[in-house]
């Protein structure tokens, strides 16, 4: 078993800043720089959305030539630079050149990553400057990074895990922000993981891929999928260590849960976290989609806001979702932590309500952590989905986000 | 031209009472009853959840024989009859037969019609009271009708049009009621449509599966969709006329858009109706795909609410509706009614925001009325929807829903 732990003291080889240089309108920060002593092998799992940011555009052009150099990620708020045309493409480019000229590098080894409005150009005057002063801040300063990239997350999210195998010790840490814009095959969520283990490109790439699936891909927030959605991870080899693949990738897996779920947990307006898990549905396709679409559903996700064991709009989400779903063949049961006590309650069983206590299923689902478990009894079919409750806040926030 | 209006007067051979019998908590009217003088051609469309409320399947079974004989229909608020089992069916099955007491006619000609909690089995000593007093206060009160089919929704939904051609002169009427867990393809939405024009079910199936497809089917509220949709026509031929199909189906098809926005209008929490119109997508199925998953946009609901021309987050929804869709090719415009005058806006133009007065999308947005056209510029698809705001108020009515 590998321990994650929410904080990141140092990883070997690389160093951090965050800095305010005016993206955001009060004095947070705003930008983060990662740099690595040395080249590291790169790999990049990014947005679905047909709408492309330009630096996902910019980022992925320069991961598909497969050649394992890269020496910095930099990351703005403020602008998505999404919908920007070829000004956009030409200010990502321009943001990787100002990072090269700092660091020493080309420009082809600086990845980019923005976040924020869409259809703003990037203010490039501060960005330089926010540049040169980020550069001149780095350090084992992941805090700050890990605030700099924040839009309506209210808190930082960072984590990390020292693993040692039989080659020796290393260490994987990973920064990440979300809060809104979250959806399955990833949103406006941005993550980086570095690590201080020896991988090849496609080494990367694989353990990657492979743990964004079973983490970042299974959170919902709200449904909605940004242009930007990007998580990189960077191996500089720096520890000298060549990793157990299987053991890297239990490590890195463990990592990329406990960063998603923080996303989850930090959802706009979020007051609780749920946990579903849809089994026995006619295949894995149908059992996603099934989650998916309870996990949207706007009736589902208010009567988690108010405490409401409401199963009616949960078969009722299962039963539209465009899969074969009996509603004479389901269960449905919800367990939290009651009083320090792991209890369960059994709402729907075969097409009719169960005989249940409305105490304890109120008691149940007022934990701020709910775990659902839709049985669908038609065959082998199994997703898990992360989500959170719509609420007032929710509403607050994204009302107003732009003013 | 047929004009529609917003009341009833009366329907020539029907008679409809709208009562209170306790299945609301306060003295709100809560059962209504629709009656023939003479037997009717009967149609219905419903819900295509797989969920089926028992009054859905005692209706479907019912209209499938195909016999034109039906003289009554009874609708309770209250409990929804879905999820109720063996029970369920039999409460059904008996809510028509208490009616078919009262009117002098079949169970077999009785069509039953629930709204409210899923899960609840019908008070079946309320509702056979409710029915006995309902069948004692039978006249032109279809006001009081239409009061007693609404659950959360503020005010009750009726329209009428007169029509008249080579024929005769025959009417139209109709009562609905939505707010909430509206979606295509039907939600918790019922619609009752009599007419005194000569029809035979086949030609009243037609007419209705018409008339829905274009207007009860492309409202969205929060993209759930109930187990208990229903739409039923009833055409009993008192006038006399047998109608000329073409303007039969024209001023019905009026008629289910007035009362179909008459829903979204009235939508759980709206301050705002969105008129949205995709044009040029690859094709029809492609066009609703996208229209449906802006209409569903938690961002783009709340977006709206804050009177915020957020375009990007409706480029971004168009983006991952999973159908194809280019950016570069698009254009974003919209329109509504400033100080009395027709204005509209071009917001996004291939690939990049248009040059447009902030100012001026600021005041076309704040309208309660908005049309927003997205041509996708690929292919000949068309689709429309009409949408409502997400607010506050609908975080605050379902949170809270059954308590």
């Amino acid at each position: 078993m590998v321990e994650i732990v929410s904080s990141i003291e140092a990883v070997a080889g690389f160093k951090a800043a965050g800095v305010h240089c005016g993206l955001k309108k009060d004095d947070r920060l705003d930008l983060a720089l990662i740099v690595s002593d040395c080249s590291c092998a790169a790999a990049g799992v990014f947005t679905t959305n047909q709408l492309q940011a330009a630096p996902v555009r910019y980022d992925q052009k320069l991961l598909r030539r497969g050649s394992a150099s890269v020496r910095a990620v930099i990351v703005n708020t403020g602008s998505a630079n999404a919908c920007t045309g070829p000004q956009g493409d030409e200010n990502a480019r321009a943001t990787a050149q100002y990072v090269a000229e700092r660091v020493g590098c080309t420009a082809d080894e600086v990845l980019v990553l923005s976040t924020g409005v869409i259809g703003t150009q990037l203010p490039m005057d501060k960005i330089r400057a926010g540049i040169a002063q980020a550069a001149g801040a780095l350090g084992d300063n992941w805090q700050a990074a890990a605030q700099a990239i924040m839009t309506t997350d209210t808190r930082p999210k960072l984590a990390s895990v020292t693993v040692t195998d039989a080659g020796g010790v290393y260490q994987i840490a990973g920064i990440t922000k979300g809060a809104g814009m979250i959806a399955p095959n990833m949103a406006t969520m941005l993550g980086v993981i570095v690590t201080d283990a020896a991988l090849s490109p496609s080494q990367a790439q694989a353990a990657l891929s492979a743990g964004v699936a079973v983490s970042y891909n299974q959170i919902v927030v709200d449904g909605d999928m940004s242009p930007n959605d990007t998580v990189l991870l960077l191996a500089n080899g720096a520890s000298g260590v060549k990793p157990d693949v299987d053991v890297f990738q239990q490590a890195l897996t463990a990592l990329c849960e406990r960063l998603a779920q923080a996303i989850v947990r930090d959802g706009e307006g979020a007051t609780k976290f749920i946990a579903l898990e849809v089994r026995r549905a006619s295949d894995d396709a149908a059992a996603r989609k099934i989650a998916h679409t309870i996990a949207t559903s706007a009736l589902v996700k208010t009567a988690f806001y108010g405490s409401d064991a409401n199963w009616g709009r949960i078969i009722a989400a299962a039963g539209r979702s465009g899969v074969p779903f009996d509603p004479s063949r389901a269960q449905l049961q919800m367990a939290s932590a009651v009083n320090g006590r792991r209890q369960a309650v059994l709402l729907f069983n075969a097409g009719v309500p169960a005989d249940y206590s409305e105490a304890l299923a109120a008691a149940i689902i007022g934990a701020p952590d709910v775990q659902v478990t839709l049985d669908c009894g038609l065959g082998s079919g199994e997703a898990t989905v992360w989500t959170c409750d719509l609420s007032h806040d929710y509403v607050t926030i994204n009302g107003a986000y732009r003013t």
